[in-house]
């Protein structure tokens, strides 16, 4: 598999993008990576065999506008994801701006036909494994039939990466009862509920890292909020606990013999460590890291990649969404 | 101060009714406290001075329609509104079905002049102290005037428990940049703006329990999605913790000599300890307890109750609403 990794995008661009291309390109002999970056952010050591570096003259900064892109055509982004496009690549990744991958993967790749919205999904570690969110993307206003489209290709999603054969397909709301939710859950309740989905009707936020459900589904709006309070609860709890343990002599003996199970819980919480999420919805695979991926974070996402491409998630969604 | 205690409503009722109706009574000899419940419930032993009993016929349970309220007039939450109505009691609290308690008081006690939806709010253990979090009620679709309500209440609430003096007021959205969030947020934005209150402009779900703000205002939708998805990560990490802490010899040692620290972030983290959240815009003190609060929390929500009633939180919330 040959990927394009855009070295420029992403808080820590671009030494954990070429760390992580790194770490990857030394376990995948077979594979092909093609690092995009500014001549300055070249490595000046030689480079493996199967890597390479192409020279762009343009960065899209994490903040930056998405109006300016399309003056911005020899950016990272824009040619890794070119690159996609023109076949010389089977996998764009980016740690960049979000919205810019977005919007260079529509421009560039297009979206799949009859469908109003690609969205990102999520992999989210719940106490039953792992579980599908979605759009926890741009999409801050949506119809109901943009909820049925994500909920069809998260499905999708799910199967691609061996979550759930046939996903169990929740709709996020404010209750479980059928009648609870906003306007715009009530009326995409209804499409779910006819679809062929294997739809289980409303779930909560509580639901999210308990499980019941393979793919959870909401708008981009109430998915980053969701996200987000969900971090904001682990950064509360693991900061009150690291006061704590170090309040007294016995805590911090306490602390030094339960350091290997905070270790885990660390590790089963860092959602980013499964190694970014495709865009959903586009003609090609852009895999969309998080901002503040580090090397590790960018070498797992390489296997989603490659679990994405070897299950043919494009041509999937395409037949999903008819 | 007179309280009416609707002791029929709750996952524990009556029994954490009474028990925290005692306790709290125990040290408020100045302080009348009414138990209104059916007769079954009723304490065999005799009850303190100034704790009495009043005998309801009827209960509204806990995910009953309030479609069924009219006909359920001699229920425990319309007797003990009723109380606040008749002037014979200064607060009515409840840790029952939370539609009902608001339509109860609606019908009862009324809305506040000019205020398009009363609103239920939260205080969240944030890592700068207690923060005000609106609305976590029954309103999923709102719109922008009413999310300007919220905040002049939340303001005004902020001031009444002493959370801040010139509380500075967030609206909940997916970014903090001023052209963020979806249509309805975008135009509550514009009002907030041009409003008197201390706006700081969009604030994020990670900010709720870091602070930077004192009022977070949100629809009912979004406002129940941040509060369970952040009850769901708690869930998780503790879950995990206790699993991870049993794992061996040397962790379950551990794990006894941090026990105090556990206890402590626990009881950092119950924001239902905070003991229940006033309904902010009817003319007159109704108390919501969360369903499954235990004596404690019950306990708790007496001094709550207190806290609005020496600032005249309705009269403020009157005023703060022309």
């Amino acid at each position: 598999m040959r990927f394009a990794i855009d070295a420029m995008g992403g808080d820590k661009a671009p030494d954990a993008l070429i760390q992580g291309t790194l770490q990857a390109a030394e376990h995948a002999a077979g594979d092909q990576f093609i690092l995009v970056g500014g001549e300055e952010a070249r490595p000046a050591q030689p480079l493996p065999a199967n890597v390479s570096w192409r020279t762009s003259s343009q960065v899209m900064a994490m903040d930056e506008n998405v109006q300016n892109l399309l003056k911005k055509r020899d950016s990272s982004i824009w040619i890794a994801t070119k690159m996609v496009k023109d076949g010389e690549a089977d996998a764009v990744i980016s740690a960049g701006s979000t919205a810019a991958q977005m919007a260079v993967a529509v421009i560039l790749l297009g979206k799949i036909d009859h469908l109003l919205r690609p969205a990102i999904a999520i992999t989210l570690p719940s106490l039953e494994g792992q579980k599908i969110f979605l759009d926890i993307g741009v999409n801050a206003d949506v119809e109901p039939p943009m909820l049925l489209q994500f909920a069809q290709m998260g499905a999708v999603y799910a199967q691609a990466i061996g979550v759930a054969e046939q996903p169990r397909v929740g709709l996020l709301s404010n209750g479980t009862e059928e009648h609870k939710g906003n306007t715009l859950t009530q009326e995409a309740y209804a499409l779910l509920n006819r679809s062929d989905l294997n739809f289980i009707g409303n779930r909560e936020g509580r639901d999210l890292l308990n499980g019941g459900y393979d793919v959870m589904v909401t708008d981009g709006f109430s998915g980053n909020i969701a996200i987000k309070s969900m971090e904001s609860a682990f950064h509360l709890l693991t900061t009150i606990l690291k006061k704590e343990l170090t309040a007294g002599f016995s805590r911090k003996m306490g602390a030094l013999l339960i350091k290997p199970a905070l270790r885990e819980m660390k590790k089963a919480l860092d959602y980013q460590a499964y190694g970014g999420a495709p865009l959903l919805g586009v003609k090609g695979l852009s895999i969309v890291c998080h901002g503040s991926s580090g090397a590790e974070a960018i070498a797992a996402s390489f296997q989603q990649a490659r679990n994405c491409y070897q299950h043919r998630l494009t041509d999937k969604i395409a037949e999903a969404i008819l």
